[in-house]
Parts: structure tokens; sequence; C-alpha cells
């Protein structure tokens, strides 16, 4: 039997998927852990199993990747790249050129290969994906909304003290606040007191955002339940 | 005629079930009335009635019980099952384990009782658990997302005073605040002083768990509709 | 031609509507325009002209009343009992009984009639009641959930200073508040600090109460649909 | 080859649509950057870039108009109009009349171009407007509810202090916070101190606002459902 075999047998055998799992939980654990002060025996320890952890997921990664029939394919499923990144990105050394806090929620990152590795889970983040790109002109639509409330908020009030429209920037993370109905009122308020018809501006912005949101939400709606009506139609016309 | 046949029938007439949901209902009304300040002749009474109560609710399990047919078949409706710990629990005695506190709290989940009193209210109950374990995907990746931003938080905004990320606990309790939409500004902002980038750490949980929350909700929804045109669909292939 | 005939044609007759709508709207403006400082000549102007608008709504809803050719059909129509309620309502005369408070309100009232006027409007309501009947298990559900969560509240942080969870009636009013996501975080962050382990009382409140509100909407979004549906096949039903 | 057929070439061509979309790009980063201090010589070269857009913008009008065939059916469509009437509003001149802040503003609005340019923006846009249209009846409700609250607020809530009911519009940009469920609840709690059953007042408007609100988004969603299956069945009928 060859590598190759050997290798696409392990990969996708149960036992292989059920231990990857758990190293990448407990990976996820012992990054939580290490947010609490801990003695140094345990710390000595946490340290060697990170070591222990990033040495198996890189066999891990190669055990798939030699188990592929033709290693090409192993680039076109894009969960293999996904996954692949996170582990690489892992294995930058500590040293002059990259902070300890970036090393730290490199690792983190690595609980996100328990979605890579659940069937279920790939198909909700696929779906999502999906769903978001058919929606792409509604997203734009809401960036124009937030670009052009942005500019005038900054032209009308920039003057107005605690007014959080001092610059761009500013002023977008007051919109998005706005746009999510968060204590909306906290940012109106003081501006009413200054220009009293700066209502307008605001109430507009809620309504605007919030029907554009709303069209965003029934798009996705609307999508997910043609897509699914689709699917029930084939398996129907499939039986004929 | 049987003892079984005879608490069968009582246990299945629409007088027994009557008494039993206002025995329920005044239950509640009683511990709803202990929180007020009430004079010792009150206090007295609902001393007993609660007694009297207790009493009640024991007889009518064992009427349910023993109503049955097949003894077996009561322990394998959830609902029986239910119940009867509700009412078991109530029957701990007061002494030096259990505090009075968790006593009053315990009889106050008896009013939970009227759920499986009431066919409609289960049907509520059992279609919500149904959508819920169907949607456990989602509801995996909302906790990923949960841990792996209050991991970060934690790292990378700790030494932050009054930043609500100084332990894993307060951060993810921070993180479904946000996540709720509820003033999440007021996290934002202290952290926004000390590191002006930090918005990205806060708007992209933002968009991110409205999207999976909004997937959620969606799948709930094709769901329920989905499991409705099968109904429909059954009864309509009945009728030909 | 009888009165009732008369009556009849002239309470169907688009002019007749339009009249009265325009007195509602009228009537409804001179009572917002009462909450303004006016100078005494147009106070007294108003006074007149409320004096009017009661007696143009009185000899309409009796136009209306004899220009029905059954009497008693009249009051078989649930929009005209609301109607005749309203009307009646501001005839009470202001004296020792009755404050001129409660009075501006009933004459505020007066332009709910506008619903009853305009047919597409009486159907928005109409879906609107039938839709929360059909969920009514969904709405006592969500009162037994408050019931539970405020009575465990008083019985558990009543002794907190400033805990809002003082007696049964102020702990509903702030469930209400946490069910609708506004700043909740206020009410659970003072408890916190005395109880570290009472988040899972608000988590568990915010979650629960969240998935009973969004199965209410489900419910009524898929009430509206199949109620669609079942019009657009019976529609179909009737061309074959 | 006339002139007609010259223009309505160049409008129809890919090269000219992209120019104009970078220019109405370019003219929004430019009132962008005019938010920021600048130094003199790239405030110079703003304004000379802001006169060669809007020469620009004139002329790509002017084309558009020219190279349809049946003049009069430029006017016909409801997005050249949006556009002529941006770009010449950008043409009035600065002046004792007008503001800089105003031409400004009128500047930024340019982007909104980007919207009639891309065909599927201009359907969402399309959609969003004629879904509102037909709710048209639910946005009156909403009207109504909010408007005889606010008077009723200003009646009851007038006399105390920092109550945000002082006059009709205070009371409904009060209410429209309330509506949104943004901290709805720092409205409510300082009257509430003065009229313990106050609550009424807010409570009722909480749930009636959300309700009706709900009915909007359902009303909305149904009609797309409804729309798209519409379209469905007409694609389905053409192929028979």
């Amino acid at each position: 039997m060859s590598i190759t075999k050997t290798f696409f047998k392990l990969k996708e055998s149960k036992i292989f998927q059920t231990v990857v799992a758990s190293v990448i939980i407990t990976s996820s654990i012992i990054v939580g852990a290490g947010t609490y002060e801990l003695d140094s025996a345990l710390r000595q320890f946490i340290l060697i199993a990170d070591y222990a952890i990033t040495i198996f997921f890189v066999v891990e990664i190669l055990i798939r990747f030699f188990g592929e029939k033709k290693k090409i394919n192993f680039f076109k499923d894009g969960w293999n790249i996904f996954d692949s990144i996170i582990v690489i990105s892992s294995l930058i050394p500590t040293g002059a050129g990259t902070s300890i806090v970036v090393l730290r929620l490199l690792r983190l990152m690595r609980l996100l290969r328990i979605i890579s590795l659940i069937p279920e889970m790939r198909f909700v983040i696929e779906a999502l994906i999906l769903s978001l790109r058919k929606s792409i002109y509604v997203l734009i639509l809401i960036f124009i909304l937030l670009y052009i409330y942005a500019v005038a908020g900054v032209i009308l009030f920039e003057e107005i003290e605690n007014s959080r429209f001092s610059h761009i920037g500013e002023a977008l993370l007051a919109l998005v606040q706005i746009m999510t109905l968060s204590s909306w009122e906290t940012i109106m308020l003081p501006i009413l007191d200054v220009y009293p018809s700066s209502w307008l501006f605001f109430i507009s912005f809620v309504v605007l955002s919030s029907i554009i949101v709303l069209n965003l939400f029934v798009a996705i709606l609307v999508d997910v339940v043609s897509e699914m009506r689709r699917d029930r139609e084939k398996i129907l016309s499939e039986k004929d």
C-alpha cells in the first residue's frame, strides 16, 4: 500500500478526525487558560503543550496533503488553504519582529479549524458567504448611506463640542452605533441642543438605515427560501 | 372497575385538569404574595396553603401514575418526568442543607407545570426545542465566535482600566451585551481612547454576531415553514 | 324615499366620508394645538370648534345608525361600536367627577376613528388582532416567563440597593426592559457586583425571552404567509 | 451617423459608464477629503478638481439627453430626472444666498448617482420604494400612534421637569426613540417617580409600536415573497 493510500485512509478515518477535534479544543482551552495568572510549573506545562500542539497540526496538515491523490486538489479546496494558513501562521517564531500578543492571537485562531472539520459547520459558513455575496448591492448601498451621512455629519456638526463628528472615521463609528439603534439618542441630544433641526439628520438616518438593513435581511431570507424550494423541486422532478 | 381505570378516567376528565390548573395558578400567586410584607395571620395562612398545595400535587402525580395502564409509559413521556421533578423537588425539607430561598424558588417553578397541562403550550415548547436542536451548529458557531473574541479581548485589553475585559468570564458577558446591541458603545468608547484601532475588534464582532444571529433566525424560520409545508402536503396526498 | 334610504345613500357617499375624515383630522389638530400656549381669542375659537366637532360626530353616528336597514346590524359591526364609544365618551361633561385631562385624552382618541373609516386600515388592524389571537399561547408563555423571573428576582435581589427588584411590579418593568434588550446591562451590572453568579439569571432571561419573542414573530409571519397561500389557492380552484 | 446615434452609442458603452462611475467616486472622495485640514496647495487642487467634475457631469447629462432618440423619453425615466436634479443643484453659485455648507452637501449628494448608474442598485431602490408604497397604511398607522401618544404625553407629563414631553415635537422624538427600543427606560424612569402608573403609557406604547413595526416588516417580506412567486409562475407558464 502506498503512502498516499495510507494517509488517505488515515485522514478519512473517524478516529483521526476525533483526535484532531480534541487537539483543536485543547489548544483553545490552553490559550484561554494562558490569560489567567498561573504558577510557573503550569505555565511551563502550557508552553510545552503549545509546542506539541503546533507540531501535531503541522503533521496533520502534511498527512492531509500527502493523503490527496492529486496534490493540486489539496489547494483547490478553500478549506484546506484556510487550515494551512492558520497552522503556518502560528509557526512564525517570536522574535524582534513579532510580538507575543500577535502569536497568542494566531494560536487562538486555531479554534476556527473546528469549522473546517465538521461538514455541517462548513455548510453553515458557505451558505452565509453565498447569501452575503448575493446581497452585495445592498451592502454597497449601506456603505454609500454611511459615507454620505458621515461626511455630511462632519460638515454640519464638526464645530460642536463632544459631537462625535470631529472627523469621518469617528462619524462612521457614531453612525454604525445609530444603525444598530444602540442608545442613538446619546449622539443626537447634545447636537439637538445646538441645532434644533438636526433631528432631521438623525431621524432620516435611523429610518433609512433601518429600512435598508431590513431589506438586507429580507434579501437573505428570500434567497434561502428560494434556494430550498429549488432543491425540493429538483428532488421532485428526479422522482418522476 | 379497577383503580387504574378509575384514575385514568379521573386524570383525563376536564374537571380534574381545571382543578389542577387552578391549584398551579394559586400556588404561583401565593409564592408571589410571599414577596410582600404580610401580617403574621396571612403569613400563617400562606404556610398552610403551601403545605396543602404540596400534598395536592403529590396526590395528583400519584393519580396520573396509577392511572397509566402500563406504569413504564409514565416515564416515557418527558412531560411526566418534568412534572415529577418539579413536584418532588419542592418536597425537600428546609433544614441545615437547603436554604429557604432555594425552597421558594423551587415552589415558584411549579408555575411551569401549566405548560405540561395545556397541549397547545406543550406544542409551542416542543416546536421551540426541535428548531433549536436543528440549528445546533449555528449555536456552536456563536459560541466559537464568543470564545475567540473573549480570549482575544482579554489578551488585547486586559491592562486597560474599566475595560470589562479583565478575565474571560467578564469578557463573555461584555460580548453577549454587544451581541444584543445594547449600548455596546459604552464598552467600545473607553477602549477606543487607549487603542484608536480597537474599533476593528468591536465593529467586526458586531457585524459577525449580527449576521450569525440573523442566520439562526432564518434557519428557525425556514425550518418552521418547511415543516408546515410537509404537513400540508401530507394532508393533500392523504386526500387523493 | 324613506329616511333610511336617504341616510344610507348619504353615509355611503364619497363626499360624506371625505368630510368625516377631514373633521376627524381637524379635531386631532385642535387637540394638538391645545397643548401649546395660545392667546385667549384662539383658545375661545378652539373651544367653539370643539363643541361643533362633538355635535358633528353625534349627528354622523346617528346618520350611520338610521341609514342601516336593520338597526340591529349596526351593533353587529365591531367598528360601529368602536366609533360609538369614542363619540359618546367625549360627550361626558366636565364636572366634579371628570378632570379636564381625561376629557382632552378622550377627544384625542377620536383620531382612532380614521382607522374605522378607511377599509384598508381596518383590514390592517383586523389582521393584526387575528394573528395575535392565534399566538395567544406564546403570549401566555411570555407572561409565565416574566412572572417566574420577576418573583425569583425579588426573592434573590430584593435586599440589594438600587436593584430595581424591590417588588414584583418594579421587577416586571425591569424584565420588560431586559426583554427589549434596551441597556439591560445597567440592570445586571450593579447586581453582579454583589452576587457574581447572578449573570446566570440575566443571561438565561435574555436568551429565553429572545427565543420566545422570535417564536412569536415566526408564528405571526408563518400565519400570514399560510393565510395568503390559502387565499391564492381558493382563487386558483375557483378559476378551474 | 447623426449626433443622436453617436451619443446613444457613447452613453451605452461600457467605457463611458466606467468613467462616469470613477468620476462619481472621485468626486465623493474629494468632498470627504475636504473635511480634513489640508495645506493650501492641496486645497487649491481640490477646488480645481471640483470645477472639472462639475463640468464633466454637465457634459455627461447632455450626452445622455442628446443620445435619447425621443427627447421626451429622457424625462419619462425617473432616474434621469434624479441625476439631472443632483447635477444642476451643484451648479448653484456660492454667493449671498447660498452658504458654502449647503454647496458642499449638494456635491456630496453626487455619490447617490452611483445608484442610478448600476442597474442592480436601481432595482434594489425600486423594490424598496414599491414595498414601502404598498405598506402605506401601516406607515399611516405608525404616524397615528405616534401622534396620539405624543399629544397624550404632553397633556400628561408636560409639567414634569426633564420629562422630554414639553411640546409635541420633543415628544415625537422621545417616542421615536422608544419605538427603536433604544434606552427607552431613561425616558420612563424619571416620569415613573412622579406618576407611578405612567408605566401603562410606556409599556403600552412599546408593545403597540413593536407589533406595528413587526407588521410592517411582515408586510414587506410577504410582498417580496409573493412578487417572487408571481415571477416564477410567469416563467413556468411561459415555458408551457
